[in-house]
């Protein structure tokens, strides 16, 4: 696999592992830079040009054939390039997909699946099929023990949670009359997906794809036209599709700087060696946490996520010197969220292995002074 | 006044007259270059950096400090930072401020009023209580011949037109009991403004705040709470001010970016400075076309647009010349909205005097040939 390029790399950049917005590739930072007072020879800023433009759509549209080809995203499927966040969609998809009548299923594994849930509950029924709360959020529970209704609209599961660190390392099977909604927010990109077992598929952009204020929907044509009455015309997914996500003026800078992540990851060899790269970060790292006796994450390994693995230490009392002491070596984001406590490193695509080592090598350092 | 800084200025870079996106500070557009791998000694890029960290929450308090100075915000206005743009401002507004009866009234003048009313429809009754019609949308109806209604849960008007080029010269008396709602996506910090006057203003970034993405609201406080039951939290203006603007991830680029061009502004020599600069460029350009036989204007000379100027040319043949040889001279974003063809120029803060004085030396040019 073609490690990305790192000539853009200074001393000045540290190894950046926030949850997000979080680490964009160097190379990418880099392409940016270069384009800013004057993208492709237009004499502007891509910021300050027309997203009705010839140069900005024929750049939308190569953004979006690039990640068809990464992901293998079926004809009968709709790529929006949106705005909101996973959060509006938390809104926007049971405003879209919910039955005037009759439940919703949802998957409570954590604490982003509990917000979906409560969003959507302002709008229907909603079932929690399953939940892991039973383990203290620490398994996925396996889906002979789901509960699923009787014709449901949907079932929305969260294919990673970023605060609980667990991830789905599998595609529920929900028959074919049900349409199976997921949010990818942190792992989508991560490696490859097969995005025709999925009605519906939602990431907000800041971890995998670019800078925060761009939402990705994937959505099959079947789905289109379902919404509610109280649905904006600006959240409808039909509507939407039909203007290319034009309907609006989109966030021009961030769809640019998607279309450059898109590219790079297909310099890097496309989505089966970005899996693999990202296998190797993974366990470097959770290897030194179940080798000591200083760092403890108790998820367990099935259902462990690739790309946020929140830890603690065994003596809480060490947090602080360990986090001040990460800083000082240009090691960021590695505070645990505030709802939770404790460390967290997100080890999305653009974090390199030499980033991961420096935090590995860092925390066998710490446990030898304090382990 | 002081004239923004040049040394940036590149043969380039091109004059840049689009409706939005739409030209940015070339000094703010350096900043942004010079800031893109390592922002603030942080060691990484404010895109890649959590919108909780203490260096972004810092720069978001001080972006929303400096607007507050530019526009003298009253303390009792929350001003928040949202994305979705001023479509999505047109439903959010009546999920949060409309009864449950009753009506609220709307001013019609143009294009985008009438994409407010539409979206407002799907939420209760609106009343149409003036419009531009009847003057073939080339002035702005009086207050005198406006027909509220009684106790309208507020009233709504477009305070700049960019397609039909009208603009609003003076604000609505209204009373205190009714809250006054305007969209100021084109002519915000163009000039001075009395906010105490308003319940709520807002405006889309991409005209004279910074990139496309960002919304700016600004609420007085005794509208907060009043949102429906359909509407979502994330779309609800007192769970977002509870949250300071981040009860989701915002768009932290375009927020950053707001910030740098409120700098400039205050560099300028605030609003003041603004509304001179802005009145010679409209003057310039107004000029031209009134004293030529071959450009036409026909908004009434009171209520045209400082910001937009839409013009065609009295023989539509030339009009195809006109947009080549603009385009050969660097002069770009001329083309009128698809919806009504002909020329526009928009002249909002970031496009220099430089820039409209190439315009209309262009303008007397082809004159001269195709007059």
């Amino acid at each position: 696999m073609k490690e990305e390029l790192n000539d853009m790399e200074s001393p000045l950049r540290c190894y950046n592992f926030s949850a997000g917005p979080s680490a964009l590739p160097e190379s990418v930072l880099g392409t940016m830079r270069e384009d800013l007072l004057n993208w492709q020879d237009t004499g502007t800023s891509v910021m300050e040009l027309s997203h009705r433009s010839e140069a900005f759509v024929e750049m939308a549209a190569r953004a979006e054939q690039d990640l068809r080809e990464l992901l293998g995203i079926p004809a009968h499927y709709k790529v929006l390039f949106l705005q909101g966040g996973g959060t509006l969609q938390f809104s926007q998809i049971p405003m879209n997909l919910m039955h005037q009548a009759g439940p919703c299923d949802y998957i409570d594994t954590g604490y982003w699946s509990r917000k979906a849930q409560t969003a959507a509950a302002r709008y229907g029924e909603v079932n929690i099929a399953a939940s892991a709360e039973g383990s203290g959020y620490k398994a996925i529970p396996p889906q002979s023990a789901w509960r699923p209704s009787d014709a449901p609209a949907y079932l929305h599961y969260t294919a990673n949670e970023t605060i609980d660190g667990l991830e789905f390392h599998w595609i529920p099977d929900v028959g074919d009359d049900c349409p199976l909604v997921a949010d990818f927010s942190a792992n989508i990109l991560s490696g490859p997906l097969d995005v025709a077992r999925f009605g519906l598929i939602y990431a907000g952009a800041q971890k995998n794809i670019g800078p925060s204020g761009l939402t990705l929907v994937i959505v099959r044509d079947d789905l289109l036209g379902r919404a509610h009455a109280y649905c904006p015309d600006v959240m409808n997914y039909q509507v939407l599709a039909e203007h290319q996500s034009m309907y609006n003026t989109p966030a021009t800078f961030a769809w640019y700087a998607a279309g450059l992540v898109f590219q790079w990851l297909k310099s890097l060899g496309g989505l089966e060696a970005v899996r693999a790269r990202n296998a190797r970060k993974q366990d470097m790292l959770y290897s030194v946490i179940d080798r000591s006796g200083c760092f403890i994450n108790n998820v367990v390994a099935a259902d462990r996520s690739h790309m946020n693995v929140p830890f603690h230490l065994a003596d809480p009392r060490l947090e602080g010197i360990f986090l001040a002491g990460a800083a000082e070596r240009g090691l960021l984001g590695l505070k645990g969220h505030r709802a939770k406590g404790g460390m967290r490193a997100s080890l999305y695509n653009a974090v390199t292995e030499q980033a991961v080592q420096a935090l590995t090598g860092y925390m066998a350092e710490f446990e030898q002074h304090h382990g």
